[in-house]
């Protein structure tokens, strides 16, 4: 039979994936405000933000009160540390996609990335919303084996980015130093949500093996 | 007479502070290379972040050995909390100064800001310097009253920003994408160290107050 503790702390990782669930719709739903312009998306994106909120707020109550009244030790006591670490990195890639949204926004009725590098940016968006589904994936059925995978993806987002930095850099960029701005901080912003998908991978990593699998992006 | 708990909490809060000086450092060497072009000073700032990297995991220790042995409960379990979320925080001021100083590293032996944009740039860094500094002093101290001033000094952080925006976005930027990408990246890198500097206040007031101040900025 389970004891309390674990009971509490399986109700604590379900509530961590549902958060990583509504990260996952808040990348895609900020992705689309971007690529198709339509503002109602991107204020969509920017209220349905405080949701993710409440949950974080849940989630640390719910930790508080397993630290309180069970006072886990050694490896249980790092669990619910390193959940809350994870809800912290979860509110965090709802906070990104929001910064997403604002530039979509922002740009309206025009488009913030010019059609030449819509594809680097599709791709972007793509790589970070797998690895937030992927995160979510993770996190419901400790699924130690796929987390490996995500630091290989991140690889693909790093080369994303050198390339957006490549064609804005050319001599030959076009679309000017708006398009060129807002697409340094979009590349910024995904990679970010890339990074915290990994950091928040690799802690589930932690939990269930009781090793750190490598170290944390920055 | 104090109980081991309190004194065990008042060495974390003084590693806590030395981690601030120590992001403070950092975020002016790294200014300092981004504003001379000095190379050496960059690669000390990167180099030297290992040291606040190895400080958070000698804080994260004493502060998993706080909750294991003396398994606090309510407001002194809410305060070991608060100090791990705020040694993540300082962490990440050093990493943002990391980026600064690797901004610089890139554009030598030229320099990243051009020179009309100049003042504007070194407010800002002396803003998060600034701020850097108070919190420093905010931790060791638990001076709970300066703790709103850095709010306001914020306030100046956001409009030098939007200041930048205006400067690049104006149709006669004479100096070029580069530049202007760098220039909206570092603006960014500095308004982050800014939200963190905010966001560490508020958790000492939180620590000494028990009430959250105001809300946290993202």
């Amino acid at each position: 039979m389970r004891d309390v503790f674990h009971d509490q702390l399986d109700s604590l990782f379900d509530d961590l994936a549902t958060m990583a669930g509504l990260a996952r719709v808040s990348v895609a739903e900020a992705t689309k405000a971007l690529l198709t312009g339509d503002v109602a998306v991107a204020e969509q994106v920017i209220s349905d933000d405080a949701t993710l909120d409440r949950l974080r707020e849940g989630i640390e109550e719910q930790a508080f009160s397993l630290l309180s009244l069970q006072a886990p030790v050694a490896g249980d006591l790092r669990i619910v540390v390193a959940a809350l670490r994870m809800v912290a990195e979860l509110e965090r890639m709802g906070d990104l996609s929001v910064h997403v949204a604002k530039i979509a926004r922002l740009r309206v009725p025009d488009l913030a990335v010019p059609g030449p590098v819509r594809p680097l940016l599709e791709r972007m968006a793509k790589v970070a919303e797998t690895m937030t589904a992927q995160v979510q994936r993770i996190i419901a059925e400790r699924d130690v084996s796929s987390a490996a995978d995500l630091a290989l993806i991140d690889d693909e987002m790093d080369q994303l980015r050198r390339a957006t930095f490549s064609a804005m850099l050319n001599d030959d960029w076009p679309h000017g130093v708006e398009a060129a701005v807002d697409l340094a901080l979009l590349g910024r912003y995904y990679e970010r949500i890339a990074d915290h998908a990994v950091s928040v991978a690799n802690r589930v990593v932690f939990v269930v093996t009781g090793e750190h699998p490598v170290a944390v992006p920055r």
